[in-house]
């Protein structure tokens, strides 16, 4: 935020003196120049402004109003990075565990082996921030050769609450299956990276095969969905970071999204 | 906040106390009782704090996290109304509008009289706002008759932004139909209504008949599209506060979400 304050600093001390003048004209004043002050309260003002602004942009991301798009707007860059890197981001996420929770005790179980929870893998089970740290937080327009070099270290970590989420659920005696945009090439790398961040157990691992390559990421998992389906499975919840993870046919009996302001998967 | 001010006052007291009297074993201090500093430390902590809670359970509420729901959360009834009555509300109204509207434009009609976009009414077109200022901004829990002698004033403003793309819509050349859950016994007072605000022409209005009362609002809505669909209509838009409208089947090629944190209809 300091090169916004000193950009706006600049901007505003033509304000600020035009505003010194304009008082000087109606009033007597003291000889002292206020600008500083002014000034601050112009920050403030401004921070504001910023604030509601990339706070609107981060509810429309969020409903799935503003879609597609492909970087956070450039003047939001900080706005997200204080949201994810502070407690925002982890109190949202664990809110959405916990409300995922509620849910999946309040089901009622068939008990045949046929419930099911589908877990999204990117930015829902296992955390991208690190790459997205080194790359402007989504300022960057995405890179799929800099990305496959960082999934390919499979050194992602677990979301912390979705881990605890995916325990209580196996528990539970939901049978979970893993719905990825990840392609086929990725398995290994996928599920050493899975069972280092602690995810051990899964019914089946879905990833994209040849011929899902050029779907649109909603196609492809409404198809993987229906295929659970017609193989007699109830598809009773659904996590996600990607409106694409949970919207389409198919679709379940609950979802549940995951906050993400990084990115954008049609 | 003013009550929340003075129940924290009351409630932090013993901390800064406490925290004066462990400081003074340390260190030298003036002998001036400084817990209003503190105090006020505390109350910013508290209301970030509050803030950051209450932000979290509104973006669980538009993502369709949090449901169902039948009060906003007592301690966010500030928070809800300021976010009402502030400017952060019609700022999020206009943005899913300019958002719709950017759409409405991009997307190619057929020109044969079927390209439908369907508004909702409460709460989408029409503003039931000054009800619910009356009502604790959603503290309170729903009250049918007092919520449908509001309705019999006809006297519901206009969300303006709305307003704007409904007109937006209409000369770009969709079809507009309305689909509300209000009753058919309404349909008077709601086209009164509906006009008083501006809005003047529409294809269909679709109220409950008899048969619907007892549906849930996403089966009603759902059903209503299907026929639409089954007439030869295109759904190429949708506006609903509530994600009752937007979602369920024939669920159309792009939905927005306006935002309401002050009640849910299942």
């Amino acid at each position: 935020m300091n090169f916004l304050k000193i950009f706006l600093l600049f901007s505003l001390l033509p304000v600020a003196f035009s505003h010194e003048t304009f008082d000087s004209r109606l009033l007597p004043r003291p000889l002292i120049l206020e600008y500083p002050d002014i000034a601050e309260t112009h920050f403030n003002d401004l921070e504001n402004e910023l604030r509601l602004h990339c706070d609107s942009w981060r509810f429309s991301v969020e409903a799935n109003n503003v879609n597609p798009w492909k970087t956070i707007p450039e003047e939001c860059a900080g706005y997200v990075k204080d949201y994810l890197t502070g407690r925002a981001y982890a109190y949202d996420l664990e809110r959405v565990s916990k409300e995922a929770g509620v849910y999946a005790k309040s089901v009622e179980l068939n008990g045949d082996g046929k419930d099911v929870w589908i877990f999204d893998i990117d930015d829902t089970l296992l955390s991208n921030l690190p790459y997205y740290a080194d790359h402007g937080y989504g300022l960057e327009v995405f890179d799929t050769v800099e990305f496959d070099k960082w999934v390919e270290k499979a050194m992602a970590p677990a979301i912390k609450s979705s881990l605890k989420l995916y325990e209580e659920v196996l528990s539970l005696g939901f049978k979970v299956f893993l719905l990825t945009g990840r392609t086929e090439g990725k398995r290994k790398v996928t599920v050493e990276n899975l069972n280092n961040a602690g995810f051990q157990e899964w019914h089946k691992l879905i990833l994209r095969s040849a011929d899902d390559h050029e779907k649109l990421a909603i196609i492809y998992k409404s198809e993987k969905r229906s295929e659970m389906e017609k193989e007699g499975y109830r598809l009773l919840g659904n996590s996600g970071d990607q409106w694409s993870d949970l919207l389409g046919t198919s679709v379940g009996l609950r979802s549940f999204k995951l906050p993400n302001p990084m990115y954008y998967i049609p």
